[in-house]
């Protein structure tokens, strides 16, 4: 694979490029990684002001993307929390949308499988990207804005 | 060019390729893209337990690479609440390294230039993005972490 | 009393175990503690997702209860400022619970009366205890968790 | 076991209690609890102005004792999420020590094995309990605070 | 002038006495000063439990009265973030008023122009003051609260 | 008294404005009325990255010039938590300044006595005031930046 993401790309960079890349040919080379890898992944998007919503969008794609097991407490604790680290991300600071009059267009990654540091870790691990804009809401007074969750599962 | 990021990647996706990409082949045409858009860039690593080195790594990389101008004190503002913002994302809640005892190795990339939307804005703008890995000050405990700051300059 | 708290359990402590314990018979060692101490004190239950809901819950109990004077500012706001402390324990950094997609079911307790760490404090002093489950508004995906708030009143 | 924690306290219960309860002779119904319910547990104290000598005391309490397994990252990473958690509840909104002019008397308890809520849970999960005075470096010019974290491992 | 405000006040600080001043008779010397500095200015009352309405009151001031340019996202982000700095100051930690059972009644001014602190900085520059009560939704259990936010424009 | 504030200055606003006109000729107006209203108050001037430094200077300031009993926790607790909401103010968002590489210079106000809202309230409370500049370790590279606390004494 010549032109794709080399070996060494690990779990969360695989999933911000996804979540980052978009409709980008570069994205098919990062899915195959993914595949190659043997990961379970999924892509989401969810624009609004509401934060519980957001949480309820990604929560629920993890869940009927099987990318963890809806009845398990313990993959749902997991990822919740990697959720709530994305969006200390994207909401730099407060983690408030509407509640602050803002809103937010996003693009999410879930990504979950093995994951080599220095070392190869035990178990599954779950990575969670949300990449798009936050702003006003009026069309284009907006910037753009990422997050980046991470946790055992 | 058909290979590299289409002209529709806006700074801020810049600025994160340039970070995340590291010595990926892709890189390569991210730095076309910035070029052949006109902004300034630079990237540099820090790796730290102490916050205030990594805000002063960003902010001496911003000013010896001539993304801002050290004597504008505006400029230093604008990229100083960036790097912020962006620190936030890699602290996920808390905005300190060391003092609770993790450490962090980064590649950060500040990119300076004009910033379009849905529509265009006036002005420059500059992005912060920070990608590496944050953990236990002990080899391969650590994973993967983002942030990204945005500010007007 | 060979079965209860000793002599040397201060009054967060006290309140602690009072909405720790439920309905277990040590409970009935520390109220008789209390009332032994001269404590003002009771007992409350709420569940929402909504943190105001919870507030007002704890902050009426304190008043219909007669541990503050509902008629004094003075006495509200030492209440009002340990309940928001307690709650941060319980929330473990964000004071959200239904704008974060997630839902509570507390006890909490809330004890006026003497202070006595090293030495004798004047005045009295209130505590407050939360103690129940957090997690997602689905029945059993929760866990534990304990707030507590301490102020001179 | 009449005297003793019934069978339904869950594993945070008896980690709050464990480190709340100190030479109380209930303390020994509580390790009892602990014991037949198969659950590895351990309790340290810790006096500190630096917040870093606080989450590596507990840390290293957990290793020592073979709460967790010190080489498995992933165990020390659930862990250390804990810990910030209770930490957390310990700060109330700040989660810091000395840089903000108080130091913390804690006495903390890590209790890892099984968890059942309202349905019983798959793996292991676990609680940290730290329970002390925090205040001015003065004397007695302290006053109580408790915090808690919970994670799946 | 002898009773105005010297030449040495700076733009921070004639927000703040703005806000503060109400209808006291030195706020004719502040706006004198304001006035003969050529600075763009207004003032405006806003009262509500829900934060994203005290947003939208100081915004659309800054908008209506000229103070920025409304199509500008440039002017608009630069007070958006001068306004949330605001507000960090008024609720002390948490940026939250109705959410945690809390009411604000407050008076703001917003200040555009020149900035000289030990030397003249180039550019315009914004300054959101907010002065008023916080407290209960019951008519006198409340205190005063200020903040201030600064940001270049 | 034709020239001063009015009888209608609350107690915050006496420490807002005692801590902002500095040197102007109206801080005497202020005097006078804080001298008029039986108020206990000083004024400090601190200069530091450090934070405890910070603390450490106001709560210090409070001691020696009898605003609170050194020797009663109770007043030294009311002090303190005012001081921090203070610098949450000053710190918008991290309580943090050299960790986060930004020195302040600060100017503040302690003043104890009544204070009437829409009523009369009982007992005393203390308003914590700092007023000053905030920024990079360069001369001049600085903004100004305002806090208050507030509390029951
Ligand atoms: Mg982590
Ligand atoms: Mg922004
Ligand atoms: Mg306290
Ligand atoms: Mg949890
Ligand atoms: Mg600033
Ligand atoms: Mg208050």
């Amino acid at each position: 694979m010549h032109n794709g993401p080399d070996a060494n790309f690990p779990v969360g960079k695989l999933a911000i490029l996804l979540a980052v890349l978009q409709d980008h040919e570069w994205r098919k080379s990062v899915e195959q990684e993914l595949t190659a890898g043997g990961y379970r992944f999924t892509i989401g998007r969810v624009g609004a002001m509401d934060m519980m919503k957001v949480i309820a969008a990604i929560e629920t794609a993890a869940k009927n993307n099987h990318i963890i097991d809806s009845e398990s407490y313990r993959e749902v604790h997991a990822v919740y929390h990697a959720i709530i680290e994305a969006l200390q991300g994207v909401g730099r600071g407060e983690v408030q949308f509407g509640n602050i009059l803002r809103t937010v267009g996003l693009t999410f990654s879930i990504v979950r499988g093995k994951f080599a540091g220095a070392v190869q870790h035990e178990g599954d691990w779950v990575a969670v990207a949300v990449y798009g804009t936050i702003g006003a809401p009026k069309k284009g007074f907006e910037h753009e804005t990422i997050g980046f969750g991470f946790n055992h599962i």
